[in-house]
């Protein structure tokens, strides 16, 4: 009981920053930025960070942690499966529509692209996230999955989680700082090095990041807040499926594996 | 024995992945960015991504994972904690001495401080990393620290651990992005956005950090390659200590706790 109040603690801290992040990605674009359209122009350009936060960021994080919460672990699993993997579904169609809003507005203004690190960084984070979707569901949900493909793929997806996460977070903190140097040295009369009002506001935007992500890292990292049943469902399936000596390997294997979040 | 094997596999490619690090960060900015000296200059500045990368990344993570070395399980822990302890005391020194290295080169050129999102996230990691450090040594190798207080600290540097390395990795990202975008769109006639030989090299220094933290933060999630008496250690000292009702609490504090790397 002390352990599921602490947990909600924790989730609702989540669920707040989360929020935040959006409400200050949002008043950013919207108040310093010129707002939002879809006309090939910068206030298209302005979509792109706010649809990668809210996906990639919020809605990733929010449906990594979902069969963490308590309330769901009296019920059967494959309902909550199917919305973690709607919640990272809209996740995916959010980034790729913030990615699709960038790539329009660098053709249409003839500004280059896949240059700098950040998008280096973030459309390889965008790829491993669509692999890990694509690998999930084919996995997880399809009936058609063999339960060995499905022991042996958990471990990854749940470490591939936390990866995306991290990736997410460099590809948040370096694309506001290249968003400000370009619009407040390019454009503006006020230098990112004098420390206007925007860059305040957007700097503590990424402070609100990080802090997202490092308490749901915390969620994720905690093996008392996991799914009872997380791996001993798999190591069933394991232990229906193989009646040979192969059996015992594949049981040590899930096992060994248990220790790590289940995302 | 297979798993030691396949831990070794995973130790060797993250050394290699270090290693290159290092020498891609020490080439770039002596080739193109004018070398190295102590002088206030530009010169000076060059030292801040050599240090930072070889002592908050290389350093720091390869400190992380001496537990996890099977050659040393045979081995008592004490002389282990020393040397992970001197280990990240030469990556904060390094860093320190990195941080120094650029505030230095803004006083004499009068270039503003602490404005840039790269600059708050990368000064917070070593905060944060200067405490955790303190901190650890404070509870894990002063006799004087109660056992109470190193059972429950162990949780939280287990955790705060993986988040400096992921704020590590933000912070790099974000130092090359901007340092490029400074150096190639400033100065030079080859501006980043035509992805010349340096950008190409420097990014590329980039996709060799994120792979070092990666791989070495599957290394730390596999609860299979942890020091076998890790944890039973903290439960054993806590069970010595304590024998009224709290005793039970705290080894199942201790349990909890328990799946969590060790590093």
């Amino acid at each position: 009981m002390a352990s599921s109040r602490s947990f909600y603690a924790a989730f609702d801290l989540c669920v707040c920053l989360g929020v935040l992040c959006v409400v200050f990605v949002c008043f950013w674009n919207s108040h310093w930025r010129g707002g939002f359209a879809w006309d090939g122009t910068e206030s298209q350009f302005n979509w792109h960070p706010v649809l990668m936060v809210t996906g990639m960021l919020v809605l990733y994080g929010l449906g990594a942690v979902l069969y963490r919460l308590p309330c769901t672990w009296s019920q059967g699993k494959q309902p909550w499966k199917i919305l973690h993997a709607g919640l990272m579904l809209s996740a995916l169609l959010l980034s790729i529509t913030g990615l699709t809003a960038v790539f329009q507005v660098h053709r249409n203004l003839k500004i280059p692209d896949m240059y700098s690190m950040h998008s280096w960084v973030g459309l390889c984070t965008a790829a491993i996230f669509a692999c890990q979707w694509l690998l999930g569901v084919v996995g997880f949900l399809c009936p058609c999955s063999s339960l060995r493909f499905r022991g042996g793929l958990k471990p990854l997806h749940v470490w591939m989680g936390k990866v995306v996460l991290m990736l997410v977070l460099a590809s948040c903190i370096s694309g506001i700082n290249e968003n400000l140097f370009f619009a407040l040295n390019g454009v503006s009369a006020a230098a990112y090095s004098s420390l206007p009002l925007e860059a305040w506001f957007a700097n503590t935007l990424g402070v609100l990041i990080v802090a997202f992500g490092v308490v749901l890292f915390g969620i994720l990292s905690k093996a008392d807040w996991q799914h009872p049943d997380a791996n001993n469902e798999e190591t069933a399936l394991l232990l229906r499926e193989d009646r040979s000596g192969q059996l015992i390997d594949n049981r040590v294997r899930v096992k060994e594996e248990s220790h790590d979040a289940d995302i």
